[in-house]
């Protein structure tokens, strides 16, 4: 078994905001993060497949086609855009890391097995600053 | 002569708009930049004071000193805020990177100098993205 | 689950020295690493708690929270310090990175369940330069 | 249980080719990557050894031990080479980084176990650019 | 007076090779640089152009045509390619980066007229590794 | 003319504290930095050399001989040392990154000589962290 990598990244606006509470009680939770004009972020994206390498091609996956798709059903839809009025996907959810990430696997996880028949979408890791992150391994426990 | 550096960061969302123009013309010129909802990045500021160490403590200027003094006058002016909006001294100008480097020079030329009596402000080197960035060293030609 | 990360940094002086060997020795294990007078690091650590995101937040924990906790609880303890002399719980220690690992994962374990109800401490990684660094996911082989 | 990881370096050329395909089949599944006269990448290697520490020296493994094996086993193997004409174990094999992952973790397996008695390989991570990269555990399925 | 940079990358194979001199000779001079059958790195390069902004939009350049440009005239000319084979305007020519750096100069110096009325070529920056790089400020000392 | 740049690293335990001064003043100058049992850094060091290329090599200064002047002249020196008590040139003095710097330009202006007759040394750029740093371009104000 083989997990191969491939980085893409997007800026992004967005704010933390809950809207069954009061603007109040959102600054008071979220800090700065709840600004009311939002804020933004330049985000990396290292999406990872796992899987046997294609004895023809030595590949798990051909990099050229993942990062294909990772533009046009992932960075397409978030790059330069507000992540809480831009984006469909994202709409009545929170705008925090967890949630991005768990919503760009369902975006990729049925899409990755159209390119390989070799690998299967193994996991979406997000920074939202290069000190803060966060890793999804979708959700089967048995994929951990 | 000794030039000595302090890097700081913050996150902030903007968007490029030339309200003189339509929104058909700021898309043409500004493309995604415009996006009327805004997007957002991680900038990285990189402070310069160059000088001649003072004999004393050997510094030119101390770190901790200019590091507050960076956060104190620019960093919580700017971060998880929105430049079009929110920043009074960004108003009315281009929210590009080119423009809030020249600001930055007029909020710290005259604090350094509060800081330290053996150095002045050199440049402000700003990272919009890892592959964006501007340097600015001030109006007087003299200081290339 | 989720895993969410936060990187913080501290500078600390240490050296490899065994109590219990000759200086001779020590140099011949050690090599400059033993050097009698300390050399020193910019460590790099980061934590990384897992767990399912609070719905009210979409947070499993607060990384300005857990931010804080780590400053308090790790930073404080040893930037700016020699970790054979200056930190209590490195006392009659080697101050080699991995040990430096399971002591701070014995300082953070129960405090992050003071700052969420929704994760637990996964992992504590620690970089010594960029080339050299450890990992550790505690006591419990459950947790890999 | 500790992981502690050493990352070393290489720069070589190399094309992606089959050669049971036509000049035409291979430009059309490499691309670029079948260049007839070859293109070449800085390579990062980090080799992760997992295990429990040494009580006299604090250590899974020497770090220094662990650089030296590393240079003397791979980089000299690898360095300022051609992986499709000048390194013998790549011979006969599609020069992928998925493969030379492989062949890395082969080459270290049991060199390891020389230098350290308390710990064994756990992984071999391949960097082929800063966006692209493998990570192999071995063949052993219990390792992961 | 304002610099801005974009920074681009490309891969590609090279020797160090004098075409006057013997192969002891080129070996004794060069060492592994000279590997007959080349190596290779991932270039990582850096353009800045500097002038005054133009009022209508903030920019010195657009730096999405800037970017625009050093892809189609400089990494399409050599991504993925052999310095010492493929590139016309390296024919002839050490494939050291010194000389890379000064061919790139030529290649974008007059383009970059056709982008911007506002600003000219400052520098061209060339990384061969994380370690060693150059910087070229054109052949004309009044721009230094 | 060309600049090209060499990176080598090392780490180090230093204190900053004026032996003029009591403890107390000391540490109110310099704070956690005057801690009396040191700290330290993974400093790294850029130097810059600047020339016309050798026709016959197209190098400025063959970088290979570059980096082995600056591990023999400077790096043996100061690696896994503490800098106030273990490094000759830099007794007496501040433990500062700014004296560091022109210690370090005199250890190497006349060496580079010995290994070039294309370039001389133009600049020593000195990381402490990756947020502090300095340069220092000599004692002759035409380098600049």
């Amino acid at each position: 078994m083989i997990y191969i990598s491939r980085q893409e990244h997007f800026n992004a606006a967005h704010k933390l905001y809950n809207p069954k509470w009061s603007v109040e009680k959102n600054t008071e939770v979220f800090g700065p993060c709840a600004n009311e004009n939002y804020h933004g972020h330049n985000f990396d994206l290292i999406v990872t497949v796992r899987g046997q390498p294609d004895p023809e091609t030595g590949f798990v996956v051909d990099l050229k086609k993942l990062s294909r798709l990772i533009k046009e059903s992932v960075i397409e839809e978030l790059d330069h855009k507000n992540l809480n009025l831009d984006v469909p996907f994202m709409a009545g959810k929170m705008a925090s890391t967890e949630t991005l990430a768990q919503e760009i696997w369902k975006l990729l996880e049925g899409e990755i097995l159209e390119i390989t028949s070799f690998g299967q979408l193994h996991s979406i890791k997000l920074y939202e600053t290069p000190r803060n992150f966060v890793e999804y391994f979708g959700p089967d426990p048995a994929n951990l």
